[in-house]
């Protein structure tokens, strides 16, 4: 039988936004070192969106070759160092672990509410690995904090570009042995997918209204016939009957 | 605080022979193809160690870099043709994917009595990684085969060379965030052990004096002052408190 005719064997998951709640989390811990150093006129939620706006300017550098790959981690903190900066937060009280630290919120990403038992039940049938721009590091501290029952890590680590470059899907997909469409890329992102789909990669959409908070107008619906288009990740699991 | 000084957090496993017991599943599935194809009189333990046998030299190839690297699941086939086409095994009358359905049995092989429990205790209070000269594909088959709870798999194909090469350690532990001594390498090899230390890693030796059966002769003991030495690992999870 041709390979390619099975179901899909593994599901590769974007994580941020589609897995786990990035958005609270990293205001809550932005909302604590305001208040440690009486910026309380600084607004957590809209420094948070910054923080995460500067995310595709910086990886689009290392997309188009204009700088040599390094790791999220290393991206975010830089980005976070630009956004404080921004915002006349003095940074030299701020020790260097401290920053650190706060950017190591990356890895305390608080799940879905429904996001720890859809994997769980998905995994029963299906490999579950992370395809997503985190090192690493931050997925596998990710998954430990957030009981997030990965099989495997893959993405830009191991492709050394990031998404929506095809290496980043391709490479993942080969170091599973497998052809891309005996994997299903699971995203709450349509620009995600309908490069995954380039790629030759199955489709889930996930429905994530609230990633960017009460005024979101992006990824609001799916913009095209995705394999699979699921409310969440336990909606998935049902459509997948696992 | 000097990141150094702490415990380890991570500890990096090797896989075949501390984990898992390939020797006897690899005899069961060749014992299976010989009955299959009237070939009683191949001796199944006799083939899988020199199946074995041939892993350190095609792995040699690459680590000297006069070839360049390729996944072990492609040595392993490979190595397969040649110890079948030694005993005059008709390879005719075999399907290209029978052999490659042979070659996955080192995705199915039996953990040893006490791996499962042993690492689930382990994993309460360390991060588990594979620190395997398999490829991704084979560690992450064979963890949702015997059950396995690795956090991330490392490794051979991260770095592109193979064990006890140190970029194979080094650059697993870069992949974590951390420093050597905060990750422990733990087999039942002394050599990669040795050059585990000789990269900054802790080190834990596990006896497994049937690796290669009852006649074998060699990492039957300790031979340096490994920070800990275990009989299995429900051992070394008691000797760290787990």
């Amino acid at each position: 039988m041709d390979q390619s005719l099975e179901n899909p064997r593994f599901l590769g998951f974007d994580v941020f936004g589609t897995v786990v709640d990035w958005r609270t989390s990293v205001a809550d811990a932005l909302r604590a070192l305001f208040a440690s150093h009486g910026r309380r006129d600084l607004d957590a939620f809209s420094i948070a969106d910054e923080w995460r706006g500067l995310y595709q300017p910086s990886m689009e550098l290392i997309r188009s070759g204009r700088r040599e790959w390094v790791p999220l981690t290393i991206l975010n903190q830089e980005n976070l160092r630009t956004v404080l900066g921004r915002h006349s937060f003095d940074l030299s009280r701020l020790a260097d672990h401290d920053l650190v630290d706060l950017n190591r919120v990356w890895e305390r990403l608080r799940p879905w509410g429904d996001a720890v038992t859809g994997l769980q039940r998905l995994k029963g049938k299906f490999g579950l690995a992370t395809f997503s721009n985190g090192s690493i590091e931050n997925m596998v501290n990710l998954a430990r904090f957030a009981g997030l029952p990965w099989d495997v890590i893959l993405g830009a680590e191991l492709s050394r570009t990031y998404k929506p470059q095809p290496e980043t899907y391709l490479r993942s997909v080969a170091a599973l042995g497998l052809v891309p469409s005996q994997v299903m890329m699971v995203a709450a992102h349509n620009d995600d997918l309908f490069a995954a789909r380039q790629c030759g990669l199955r489709t889930a959409f996930i429905h994530r209204s609230n990633e960017h908070g009460p005024d979101q107008n992006t990824d609001l619906m799916a913009e095209a016939d995705w394999d699979f288009e699921a409310t969440d990740l336990d909606d998935l699991a049902s459509q997948l009957t696992c």
